[in-house]
């Protein structure tokens, strides 16, 4: 139980958290730890209790933290919680705590590569029966590696940020083009991973080694336009109906927060290759939870857990080619959908790929979102026996059109 | 004609190139121009004679000059041009000229995203006739727009990297799939245009202004896994067949080299929309040779003036939809193939995909590489009347096999 003031027991973003993130107010932006709705100074408490590791968080961004071994982030972890559990530091903490309120978030990482995978096995096949209607809709591949792709890392930006609604080219009836703005801009609500600890070319990440190298979790929406995606992927993949934007979420949330949470992910038939092979291995599905909600209703309520690839085997599929990887490096789930119709993470599932419009409050329509639509992810990982609420946040953004950002 | 020693008139390094690198002898790397075989030290004739610049041009990397407007990189490559032909400065500059042999040469830029175009019709038809051969070789939309996808900027490196073959996942006859150290490892030789001047999110790059953006050209050799790649790129595209390893020359060339080598693209056929359509500006075409270099042996003599699409186009195209681009980002120009055989940029297309195997001299044949392999791929612009020959160096690999890089 933390002393820090307002953080009830069972506080989602209590000491079982403590997420990273970056916030100013008024000045540059400062590396943090969310303890309840407080911000703790992450540079000062480590001058003060940590000084080995204070200068590996003085700077705006958790890069150089990334960058140090996985048993520095951890001393770190127990260093923090040791610190807001204990009455007889709480005078030389409590000044460095401040109120999160009226402070604005950062991105707290700088992203090196950013990777987007495909990793629901509901959400692969409802695109497949929508964007390939004659063929069979998983790919051939699809259940032996985990399909993925690079995004943009330049366009990742932090929750909040406005999205401007992509121009682009798109096929018309007729077999014409046309440019003009995305007629069918969708969300992705997907669960993201920030890896550090890099490696060397030439040295592949094995499954068992994953937890070294994942620092932290958090949310993403992979903004598609998905006109200008169906004319443009094939054969090279997405582009520019996924490069515009990507929000995350400004909490990172520690791996280690997330131990009660590791779940036990789907049969997986066929068998898979060893390099992804984790039936001996700690199940690496996590208890996650999602929610998207649109102009204040929640329309989907993705659950993580069905995801048939997990996060480590993602990172070993993604370095098996000898890849290395860098402090900062980004890589995504792909959207999380469910089994059940109100479970999809996109609008193109929701709505059918734009047949069956869903009814919002108030006798609103969508099929894609109309400038001024305002999307909201959180994730969090439910409570259960034990096991108290664990908050991961929110993404948020705001359609605006192209004229209304300049 | 420059005053440096050893420069003879027309020779492909002198005062009409002057490319940027970054060598060490010993130290760390530091910031140079080259002039024939010397380097001139960039930081220390800039503090002597141009000490506004000076702070752009002190580390290791160009990506603090290359932030600055075109116009500072313009003033810069006068001023060059100016030290290495006017007598009076000579005393000055002459000290600051070192020999490039013995040095080692660097990454001069460190890359944000990397994008790899496909924007050869030779290249892109015959691809397409090898490894989709129950449809039409050129994908619906390949001659409205320039296809592209992100690949992994954390593993670009510096010619002379040795390149470990790649291991992952293939489909194998009967369909099964294994995995092991890939059988069809290949290259791909093509020009890469290095990015200053960034813009910000929601600020296309018009056609027009692409010279304002497009600060040099190097050569870059795409390594690519090819059986990994057919197994992996339904429906999101080419990922671990290609991440491995991305090499580029260590010399990059100034734009404005270039203008003598400016020739027009081919003809478009269907016409180009609004922000695609260059028929009324300058011409984008660049009269590049390329030189493919297999053990010794030129096997290849790609012509880059056959490219359907331009840089230009393809810095237009990648931000249409608002994306914005960073100094350091870096696009390639996809494989560079000729109409005719012995001009093809890749083996899978030399060897037509495996079938015809390339004789070398001594009564070797490859149709992929083997270990111990080692490519070279070189860029000039011919001498024309008026104009003479400019280098554009060269991009080396040598493959290993996995453990002999460890």
């Amino acid at each position: 139980m933390t002393w820090a003031p307002g953080v009830e027991a069972g506080h989602p973003y209590g000491v079982h958290n403590l997420p990273y993130g970056a916030v100013s107010a008024g000045g540059p932006p400062r590396l943090v730890v969310r303890i309840g709705d407080l911000a703790l100074d992450l540079a000062a408490a480590c001058e003060r209790l940590l000084p080995e590791v204070a200068p590996l968080v003085s700077g705006p961004v958790l890069n150089p933290l990334l960058a140090a071994p996985a048993t520095t982030w951890r001393r770190l972890r127990v260093a923090l919680r040791g610190w807001l559990t204990d009455a007889s530091v709480r005078p030389v903490v409590e000044p460095l705590l401040s109120p999160l309120a009226g402070t604005a978030t950062h991105l707290p990482f700088e992203v090196g590569d950013y990777v987007d995978f495909y990793a629901s096995e509901h959400h692969a096949s409802a695109v497949g029966r929508i964007f390939r209607p004659d063929t069979p809709p998983l790919p051939d591949n699809w259940k032996h590696l985990p399909i993925g792709y690079h995004g943009r890392s330049g366009t990742v930006v932090v929750s909040g940020t406005p999205i401007a609604r992509p121009h682009g080219q798109r096929r018309v009836s007729g077999g014409g083009v046309e440019v003009g703005p995305s007629r069918r801009l969708d969300i992705e609500a997907e669960v993201g991973f920030v890896l550090g600890a890099g490696t060397r070319l030439g040295e592949p990440v094995a499954l068992a080694d994953a937890a070294e190298h994942i620092f932290g979790v958090c949310l993403v929406n992979d903004w598609s336009a998905r006109d200008l995606q169906a004319w443009e992927y094939v054969p090279l993949g997405p582009f520019l109906g996924k490069s515009f934007a990507t929000s995350v979420s400004p909490w990172v949330v520690p791996l280690d927060a997330l131990e009660s949470a590791r779940t036990p992910p789907p049969p997986r038939e066929p068998a898979l290759v060893s390099y992804l092979d984790d039936s001996s291995l700690a199940p690496w599905g996590l208890d996650i939870a999602l929610e998207v909600e649109l102009n204040g209703a929640v329309v989907s309520r993705p659950p993580f857990p069905a995801m048939y690839w997990t996060a480590a085997q993602m990172l070993a599929h993604m370095t098996v080619n000898g890849a290395s990887i860098r402090p900062g490096d980004l890589f995504a789930s792909g959207t999380v959908s469910g089994p059940e119709p109100d479970q999809a993470g996109s609008l193109l599932e929701l709505s059918q790929g734009g047949r069956s419009p869903l009814s919002l409050p108030g006798g609103a329509t969508r099929s894609f979102l109309e400038d001024g639509d305002e999307v909201v992810i959180r994730g969090r990982v439910p409570a259960a026996p034990g096991r108290p609420e664990l908050a991961l946040g929110e993404v948020t953004g705001v359609v605006v059109a192209k004229a209304a950002l300049q």
